[in-house]
């Protein structure tokens, strides 16, 4: 498999990161993305860029799509110059988008009718764990797709989760991750910027909880931000708009209520909202902040 | 300080695990209950009953009340036959009841107008630790009143968090933990009654979260009884119908907006209105169950 040929679709934080992995693993990586910037980065890294999605799955065994969205896959595979009409017969393509297992299963089967495998493959871990090859991936599709796609999946991930041979059960994992993510995320901001209004030294706060059962991953990971009032986007506020908002779509075509996400995101809407749709999603805190006449730690200059 | 005297007031089951761990490191341990099945246990455990509060403090140089909430603490200090006209002076009353940090630097300058300290001690870990003596403690008051508790504190807890020298920070540390705590528990059954909406394999889920940015503390703790079918009461859901009406109530004074923790206490509510309130507070989880026609794991036998 040395220096065997991979697309990759989209070069966006997550993308890039991806692709550089695989680069230093020794793939022959063909990136595509609307971006110069990005794609100049990916040639910096060592890879090579095509001007098309159809060109850049050229005799390519694994097209790796790391698009944001169902809207922007369709786009991709089936949209004027999509990919699904260049792929070779028996190839693969991997879909780490975020997306509703439905429009999953849907994608899957399409692509099955042109002998195209799908492998559902959600990722998890944010832009410095995929630049490291580190990401946690949760994946299902048919055995034939993880025979193909099994050495790339470990190239890029510290984590592979095999959930099965069904299309869709990827994409409902992630969701059940996103929802929990986007909840603790909230929540970490609305207890912070209560701990603020409560006038506690904040750094000390970090420090119980983080010892206590009030702790989360995602509580460890983005309070950091807060007191260091650095609100640059490690991952923007408008990632978990769209992963809440799925959840929504997704509990609402269920007929399941899920109250507690809702809330969750009507603080993400009230931050982007507010103009801080593009900032690290740590920024819900300073929309607490505006609501209650509270001062948190002061943002620093960014680099 | 061995054998040295010590009142206990609420025999609880943290109440009553922090007089055994208290016994066990050689404490002349005084308790005192309504119930008698509480005050049967203390017994087995060697320790003394006293028939009234009053009684139980009689000499002893720290007072420590596990009482529920500020109400039940203003009755055992100044209600009838109230504790603070029997404590010595100079002696310290601890308190690890969950209350507003308004009420608790109230009781502190009630009781120092009496000569008596005051330490908000307020506690983090459930009924199996508070038992082993590993809790963790969120203390804050004058140094004088942690010169004489300080032993008995690492005695009990695992973690002593010293918080300063100003009563209410504790108590204001421990709700913005019961605030996260709380929401996390209403999110890990939120989201894993989803996943059984969604058919997924629970067990694996669970597997996949535990490893991924969706973890808490609660999570990790809490979902196993789900997986179990157990909702024996480890912590009931009224501990959180309190609390997070506390916060609620605390926010509200404050005139500060926790819609994220608004929309947790709503579904402990629900739970508790449902005839669910003295069961595990993972039964939120069958709360959404019953709103959802999803079948979870099915209780076992209860021992």
């Amino acid at each position: 498999m040395e220096n065997a040929k991979i697309a990759v679709i989209g070069l966006g934080s997550m993308g890039l990161g991806m692709a550089r992995s695989l680069l230093r693993r020794g793939w022959d990586v063909c990136g595509v993305d609307l971006s110069t910037e990005a794609r100049n980065a990916l040639a910096a890294a060592g890879g090579r860029i095509a001007e098309t999605p159809q060109a850049a799955v050229d005799g390519c065994q694994i097209v790796l799509s790391v698009v944001v969205n169902a809207q922007q896959t369709e786009t991709i595979l089936f949209g004027p110059g999509g990919v699904a009409a260049a792929m070779t017969q028996g190839s693969v393509f991997v879909s780490s988008a975020t997306m509703m297992p439905k429009a999953s299963r849907e994608f899957a089967d399409r692509l099955a009718s042109k002998g195209i495998l799908y492998l559902d493959a959600p990722i998890s871990g944010g832009a410095v764990k995929a630049d490291a090859g580190e990401l946690s991936v949760m994946a299902s599709g048919a055995p034939e797709a993880f025979d193909i796609a099994e050495k790339m999946l470990a190239d890029i991930a510290q984590k592979v989760f095999r959930l099965g041979d069904k299309p869709g059960v990827g994409a409902s994992v992630k969701m059940i991750n996103q929802l929990l993510a986007g909840v603790h995320i909230a929540a970490a901001c609305e207890a912070m910027a209560l701990a603020a209004k409560l006038d506690l030294d904040l750094p000390q706060v970090y420090e119980v909880i983080k010892g206590s059962a009030g702790n989360s991953w995602m509580f460890e990971n983005r309070v950091p931000h807060i007191l260091d009032g650095d609100y640059a986007p490690l991952s923007a506020v408008e990632i978990f708009v769209k992963d809440l908002g799925i959840i929504q779509d997704m509990a609402r075509a269920e007929r399941y209520p899920a109250p507690v996400a809702a809330a969750a995101l009507q603080m993400f809407l009230a931050t982007s909202g507010a103009g801080m749709g593009g900032d690290d999603d740590a920024s819900v805190a300073r929309l607490y902040a505006s609501l209650s006449d509270v001062d948190l730690p002061a943002p620093k200059a960014r680099g």
